[in-house]
């Protein structure tokens, strides 16, 4: 048995680190989790006791791939505040954004194709893109989104199809895209014909600072796909997300989310369309905002403490990462291993399966938003320590 | 902007069909529907109420890419029962059985590679293989199941990586793989080091006549993938499948659910196990039976009164449909189309959206589940009336 030629053990691997560094008594700063005492648990319930009760004798049918439609129009709602024109007909419900991901590479990639990613990226959508073999280009991320110049160096001499770009509060590095890159960005897809992938589970959790207009926004030509989840703003395991894009681009990514799971639950969807109906998601974001924003602040306050003087930490806007950066030549990923984690009980991402190939791994992603106050509190402090420590020791080896 | 070379144009156009051929004032024998009636609502309703009250904090969170591990120990349980031997360590949950063929595909096809289907097949099968670009090969299908010596001659000749079949009350034929034949695959799959996707959405739902063990029963080399699935069980918007396999094929394939989607919903894949814990499934699905061979006889009952003597009806055992072989040459999607849908408000599936490629045309997969006893008394009758007027129209005019 032959399996097909998809590069997937570097994203599994990545995957895998990820849910390694998870363990119950590890305090975790891996992982891309809300704060569980923030889920609405008893409004969901509610929400979804309303719908078994309710008169729609379909509930538990097979229902349409698109999805719900008054779960789409309050999404297109929803978008229109966020600067994104749009309306039910121009939304597709997806098993979280992750799905997202998956559909645009199924619909744009051939074996082969160029893919800009940024560099580091989200892990989880190499995993996705590396089962369509494409040809990666990593840009890096500067404190104001995407290195342009580099961008364009690439679109000017290579083909690429997809750019996949995180605008707010990126994972992992947290930055947000400023106002000129977003506009010159959409440019240069315009001028190189380019779709991009605007990924953007983090829009609604902006901890300080102004809202900026999602790329989406500036598309005159129908080639940016926006991604939407309700994973970091109701719960993950409802795994819903969803997608906006040009009629050009969403007819075909209907058919392909046909193929690949029929469609969404209606029973998921009716669940939280009820919730929604009876619940302001708005003012239960502002909730969440509040104790991220705690979270944070604790985790930049005490990083600054004991982290060593060669090693920095932005504080960012919003989101749910923040991102490390070590000195040049320091392996994360050893560190975490060998040292961190059997030593301290603490784990992070390391930069090394957060680009596509071979990667600088002298960084870490550090989520803020699932651990408690308590944990970020000891464990920046440990992992300051810790540092210090290797970082002497390296330094005396020299 | 270029979207990727996948064939999907065929496919969503049989899925087109299919939904457009659903609509509310028709009698539908087209949708692979279960009847409505007969999902456990209210006991759905109180295992989600009793998951959202349980004592599990992590209920709304990300859980694990493999799913909810009591779901998969029951159904490995209810696996071993029906012949195949697995542990909740062999199971992955996956977003229906569709997913698992999503999967499968990826884990197995690169561009070109054969893929040997039944002719005809699920169209959902081929909305999911052709975003992989297979090679296809088409094997008929028999009163007893695929045609193996039409197999072996292609297997002999061309490279095959994987068969998909449907043993078990075949979607659209409706036939049962003979005990005989099963071995034979499976032994022709060993020869030829070939992988099978065995689809058994419908294996608990047998009429008449005895269970045969499932392909992956026999399988002694690990090359039997088995996807099952509780849409046909229990509700088709719960979307939620299961995928047994060696542990050489599950590992990677857990790591292409992981890129596709991350996981299934930890909420949905706990409110199904909850339901298991506090209802009789195998007493649910005896009821299940019992309305559903009722439907099937009435189905054939009329038909066989009202239909010409130059069309040819099965009778199947178990399932969800039944096979309407029209004479040669008959065009069955023009006569749905021009005659049967506008004149007489009825829905089937025709052949052609069937088989990859161009098929043949005359024949059609006619569904006994969704529809209630009354609309397939008028709709059978209607169908039949509808075909004698054309086929008498038709050698008028030869």
């Amino acid at each position: 048995m032959e399996l097909a030629q998809r590069n997937y053990q570097t994203s599994a691997a990545g995957l895998e680190t990820l849910f390694a560094a998870s363990a119950p008594d590890v305090i975790s700063f891996a992982g891309g989790y809300p704060d569980r005492s923030l889920f609405p648990r008893q409004e969901l319930n509610q929400a979804f006791s309303r719908s078994f009760t309710n008169d729609d004798s379909e509930l538990l049918q097979y229902a349409s791939t698109a999805g719900y439609l008054p779960l789409r129009q309050k999404l297109a709602q929803r978008m229109c505040h966020d600067g994104i024109s749009a309306t039910a007909q121009d939304v597709l419900l997806t098993q979280g954004a992750q799905q997202g991901i998956d559909l645009t590479a199924r619909l744009l990639l051939n074996v082969g194709d160029g893919l800009v990613v940024e560099g580091p990226t989200y892990v989880g959508a190499l995993a996705a893109f590396d089962a369509y073999q494409p040809t990666y280009y990593t840009v890096p991320v500067e404190a104001d989104g995407m290195d342009l110049q580099a961008l364009q160096k690439i679109l000017m001499t290579k083909q690429v199809k997809l750019i996949y770009t995180i605008p707010d509060f990126q994972n992992p590095t947290g930055t947000v895209m400023s106002l000129a890159k977003r506009k010159a960005l959409v440019a240069l897809a315009n001028r190189y014909d380019v779709v991009i992938l605007e990924d953007g589970p983090y829009r609604d959790l902006r901890y300080t600072g102004e809202n900026l207009p999602p790329l989406r926004h500036f598309d005159t030509e129908g080639r940016v796909i926006f991604l939407g989840s309700f994973s970091k703003i109701l719960a993950p395991s409802l795994r819903l997300g969803w997608l906006t894009a040009s009629a050009e681009l969403l007819k075909p990514l209907m058919a392909l989310k046909g193929g690949a799971d029929v469609e969404s639950s209606n029973l998921m969807m009716q669940g939280i369309d009820n919730y929604l109906q009876h619940n302001d998601l708005d003012a239960h974001i502002q909730q969440i905002r509040t104790c991220y924003r705690q979270k944070k602040e604790l985790m930049v306050k005490t990083l600054r403490e004991y982290l060593p003087d060669t090693c920095q930490i932005n504080d960012p806007q919003g989101g749910f990462f923040l991102w490390l950066q070590l000195p040049a030549g320091f392996d994360a990923e050893a560190f975490m291993n060998n040292k961190l984690l059997p030593e301290a009980n603490v784990s992070f991402v390391p930069a090394s399966v957060m680009t596509p190939g071979q990667g600088p791994n002298n960084g870490a992603r550090l989520n803020f938003t699932g651990p408690s106050l308590a944990q970020i509190r000891s464990g920046a402090k440990a992992l300051g320590l810790s540092l210090r420590a290797a970082l002497a020791k390296a330094q005396l080896s020299n």
